[in-house]
């Protein structure tokens, strides 16, 4: 063991007499999370806001650095008590430069400088990174893929995305766009090509938006109770219930998602897939596409397997990702 | 500098008067083809056979054997001028235990120790690895792709297979099938699921039996001089000379290869495909294909390269795996 003065805290290693901690933030197209943690990433607080009509970058670094001293409030704790901040951002991100490069309609963000600026405001390390690249990460240190060295994490909400792990370390790509797989082509998608921002082809069958505007082409009012408004997790339920017309709409969800997830299983031999997000979290989607993957009789069958920390997985990989950050910024001032 | 008694020699510096070699092999459905290089990998002899009718796995090993003698007699050196050898296999194989876990039907290879076969017979250390991966192998150390951190090797002969390169490393999957395209499930391609050892969905239109395929299903003599039997690149070749079948075969074959190259393109963010085989390697697909992808507006685009090792690629990858071989196997002797 190396001999540590008293007065050095360890990270780590919580020290009760010198408590530390990090944040974890989730930048949402209308919603901002964070969740304080202690060293070990057990989360002791979290705090949210409305970000809807806040879409200038500035103002979000000073919403986050509010909700910062709040969850320090809530644990009698001053701001030396922080280590560091991660934010998993909704587009493309570049982590080793701390830049958004994009982000969709919703915050319209474009090179926008996000670490500098939370490091500006918060006098703290920082680091960012893509949303679902960190629930990935979540899931890989601390959820259900903790024992996976390859798979990918697929996030339905509103849209679509994946988050790549191979050899236990999230691929990102050589521009941070990997996973972009909203866009991709399988039998019975659109082939025009589609404009940048705009929903893919794959993403207006399977995202939440998608399944809506399916489930809007075949309602009428006589065939189901459910309302033409209905919601993706609404219409699925329904479908278990037994409505004809949802059954369609799961089914040809499941399928479309099952063409795109037997693709990505045969270019990285890739035998996980962990569902995320609203639409992804609802057993039976997990089900109808893992019925029709079997069916396929590919030589590695991939398992479908919903994600274990829920809504929370972006959130605690932004933690990790802080942990990991304040590790890296701290031990060596320390030794 | 380390230092070395003068009888000592030293891997990657050829030594004059203590010439060394090594063997690279590719093993083919119909052919077998070895080539004696130096150790800076400079080809100094080549050697082929025939392996029709051919197919137990410890005849083409004793058939090997026999091509490296004739090598080695050619540059006038004995066995012990041998370091390593390392063998490209047309199919699944694990390199790390130095197994063939199966090959198509020409071969019929199941569960093959070809590692320990060759190192029992020729007494020397010997590494194997899938054929197309080798293709990639030799692309990225000596190739078109020399500066590409992340690329994919696309192999179009016969068949459809891809290599890939991650991070200047080849990335090979869990179970050693990463790259199994042909497989893959893109607009227009047959839905229904394929036996395992059959011709995948996409193969089937982007293979060399695929497009021979498609020629003869609309070839009429009146509309073509070509015969009924054309061969993929003889079909290509009349398409650039103006004939409007071969060119709808072309077309064809570009526009679903096209989807597929966007589908990888847009899971690994992948900046450059490198296009190899006797049917990857014709200009016209490869152009006709770059000018689909273009249409597609990503925000990534793609781009597509000829293979500058040919139908080398893959013995000039043996070569170079037979050289990391005698490096990692004989160094430590020499120390």
């Amino acid at each position: 063991m190396q001999q540590q003065s008293p007065t050095t805290p360890v990270i780590a290693e919580p020290n009760p007499t010198h408590p530390a901690y990090v944040v974890g933030v989730d930048i949402g197209g209308t919603n901002l999370r964070l969740a304080l943690a202690d060293l070990s990433g057990t989360i002791l607080a979290r705090w949210s806001a409305s970000t809807v009509d806040i879409r200038n970058a500035a103002k979000v670094v000073i919403l986050i650095a509010q909700g910062v001293d709040a969850l320090l409030a809530e644990v009698h704790a001053g701001r030396t008590a922080l280590r560091a901040i991660a934010a998993a951002v909704p587009g493309i991100t570049d982590p080793t430069r701390g830049l958004v490069i994009a982000t969709s309609y919703l915050l319209g963000w474009l090179d926008v400088p996000l670490r500098a600026l939370l490091e500006a405001e918060l006098r703290i390390p920082a680091a960012i990174d893509n949303d679902v690249n960190l629930a990935a990460l979540g899931e890989s240190r601390t959820g259900i893929a903790r024992t996976a060295a390859d798979f990918v994490f697929l996030a339905i909400g509103t849209g679509l995305g994946a988050g790549i792990v191979l050899n236990h370390q999230l691929f990102r790509g050589h521009a941070f766009t990997a996973g972009e797989i909203g866009y991709l082509l399988v039998p019975g998608v659109s082939e025009a090509p589609i404009d940048r921002g705009q929903p893919g082809a794959l993403e207006q069958i399977v995202g939440g938006e998608g399944i809506k505007t399916q489930w809007r082409r075949l309602w009428n009012s006589t065939a189901s109770t459910l309302p033409f408004s209905a919601t993706p997790t609404e219409i699925f339920d329904h479908a278990l219930e037994g409505n004809p017309l949802a059954q369609q709409v799961l089914t040809s969800t499941a399928r479309t998602l099952s063409f795109a997830i037997y693709n990505i299983a045969l270019i990285l031999n890739c035998p996980l897939f962990v569902f995320g997000g609203t639409v992804g979290l609802h057993p039976a989607l997990i089900e109808a596409t893992q019925k029709l993957l079997a069916e396929r009789r590919a030589r590695v069958q991939p398992r479908l397997l919903p994600s274990t920390l829920g809504p929370d997985a972006q959130l605690i990989g932004a933690i990790r990702l802080a942990l990991d950050t304040a590790a890296t910024h701290t031990l060596p001032g320390n030794r």
